[in-house]
């Protein structure tokens, strides 16, 4: 009665993970230093020190101004246009960049910009449990279609069948959490031939959102493609949240396509500013945007990243997992052992060890790591996950 | 074509504020220290040295989770649930506190929480630019009821004329932004049977928004009172960026009226999370989470304000204005001399004095003069409010 609709939806849709974070086992476990959280993607290691100092040294205020209003502030939207440009080879201009407090902000700007209530957003599953309840809170249509296994590839029929009348949005996620898939430049190219066909069937254009904020997590030396790159009608919503492991510090971007034909690009870039405005002054603040050149370069230590993959798949193997290697994120996903999804969990949680169970995702027959635990976490889990199946 | 309809709307509805800032004269001028500027809620002066302390002493970590994601985080719900108590005479429970980057999000989240798609909502002209558009993006609907000239008080019968089928809420903002009244205890009183009565009336709920941000900075020790503790189905949006004049720091918090009954309270309190989450992760950074206790018995300087509009008021009135004596707020509302007020604005621009023309406001006869411009700021306009209409 007294909660909107909207967000009664909203609260269904986001029951399973706020469960698990406020009520399940380690929902009263979490606080602890000494469990081994290989839920969230959080930090468990101290902060990077250049961080710390970029915070602290443009908390300093230069003049009169500096903690007044900060729409996007026109030197990061440069010093991005030519980084971010150089970065994914396409020519931005600065009025293509909107600074965001992280990436969950981008995201409900392109929500806004893009779709009216009733239109229809197609993401794939296992997905982010974020995209289906932001999308109800924006009244829009989550239409969601499965990753085609064992590797979690885009199904690209199955996108192209469940697009009709409504669809507006097609959302794509690379690197993919939870996966830790990349996808190719072919995929990328055929998916660009797949929405344009289908825009020109259904008389009205499909736009591409190209949730990106893993973008710079990747294993062995791969390559990454932007989705913004093949198909011109694409946002790309960007965090460093991620790469920088401080989520708490909201900074990301949203980026238009340069690509993007001149009138539609003009449109958008026109329409950003009041948008942000009206859904919520959605602008990182002040001392975060004097930090963007700072931050831009600085990444947490990858080759930790891949050290903790390469001791957790071979013990997580001998347990009778079947992970599946990652390319970027820093997450890895795996098959349960045989049996009861649940018993297994609630075995590793028996122990300490606590995982993000793949129902979360809408994938019960598997699991999420996130491989920001610490090396200390992981070489005590180790054994853990042997023992942990073994008895159940 | 491209945008969605809601955002053309939003962007019909912030016009002509956007058009002000980006392509006024003002716009071309308004980064140029030597003017004097007297738009925007804007700091002309250096920060408060303890917010920066604040921001600095907070941004080195205490431990691993330093930047990890930040909800609503326990510490600073506990502390504003016992503070803003005892200031506002109401029993908060921590749950009732939702920490948001200042009072736009926690607008958004109001307004999210309460109403769905073609629901009602009623605000009081002249209002703050924001609350149209913010409403629109929430694919709400907006109704405008004019304040009862010349002193600007709620008009309650005509506010209670407005309420119909679709009426879910009413924004209160006290003290008023642009005309910085404060209403009385009898009012908010008498507000309260209306709007209590005309949910009767229709069959549901109404609910109210206090936004008040305005709080603390008040003239003359002004008396204030909070709707909420008249009406008890009321928010309260709140921000720090007024009483600390840094707007860019993005801090501030909505609260639930602790006399809601218990059955919609709770009901909020469960919702509030999944809300804020799905509008974009609307919560405000760990730096600023932190700064809480620290912030919250801090202020700028009220004897300068209350200075400045006593050196203003008398050299406007000589020069043909009709200023209202404001009793909170750092804002001061007038009706402009006798003749065009475009020809005035631009009279006064010409001497590089900037106001805010009440056209942006719906009320072109009358304008905004902001007190946080600078002392010196005061004194070159003094002579030249009263030049520039001698010409005019």
């Amino acid at each position: 009665m007294a909660v909107s609709s909207r967000i009664k939806e909203v609260q269904q849709a986001a029951l399973s993970v706020n469960r698990f974070y406020f009520q399940s086992r380690y929902g009263k476990r979490r606080s602890d230093p000494t469990i081994c959280d290989f839920t969230f993607g959080n930090p468990h290691e101290m902060p990077l020190t250049e961080l710390v100092s970029a915070i602290r040294s443009h908390a300093v205020p230069g003049n009169e101004s500096w903690f007044a209003y900060k729409a996007s502030e026109v030197e990061p939207q440069r010093f991005l246009a030519e980084h971010v440009g150089r970065e994914l080879g396409l020519p931005f201009d600065p009025a293509d960049i909107a600074l965001t407090p992280g990436a969950f902000a981008a995201i409900s700007l392109v929500f806004h910009l893009v779709l009216d209530p009733g239109d229809e957003a197609i993401f794939c599953e296992p997905a982010w449990f974020c995209y289906e309840p932001m999308l109800l809170a924006a009244n829009a249509v989550p239409r969601k279609v499965p990753l085609s296994t064992p590797r979690f590839d885009l199904d690209l029929s199955a996108i192209d069948a469940v697009i009709g009348p409504k669809t507006k949005l097609v959302i794509v996620n690379t690197p993919h959490n939870p996966t830790g898939r990349i996808y190719a430049a072919d995929v990328l190219q055929e998916l660009a031939s797949v929405l344009d066909r289908a825009s020109r069937r259904i008389g009205h254009r499909i736009y591409l959102l190209s949730d990106e904020p893993y973008r710079r997590l990747r294993f062995d030396a791969r390559k990454f493609d932007s989705p913004a790159a093949f198909y011109p009608w694409t946002f790309i919503s960007y965090s460093y949240g991620k790469v920088l492991l401080s989520p708490g510090q909201r900074l990301g971007y949203m980026a238009i396509s340069p690509l993007m034909p001149r009138e539609d690009r003009w449109a958008f870039q026109e329409a950003t500013f009041p948008a942000q405005l009206a859904i919520g002054w959605s602008f990182p603040n002040a001392v975060m945007q004097y930090a963007v050149p700072d931050l831009e370069t600085l990444t947490i230590d990858q080759a930790a990243l891949t050290r903790r993959r390469d001791r957790l798949i071979p013990a997580m193997r001998q347990a009778g997992y079947d992970p599946l290697m990652p390319e970027g994120t820093f997450y890895l996903w795996s098959e349960w052992p045989e049996g009861d999804p649940d018993r297994h969990w609630n075995a590793l949680a028996d122990r300490d060890v606590f995982v993000m169970p793949g129902a979360l995702m809408n994938a019960a027959r598997y699991l999420r790591i996130s491989l920001t635990a610490s090396d200390e976490m992981v070489e005590r889990a180790l054994p853990l996950f042997v023992e942990a199946h073994r008895t159940t």
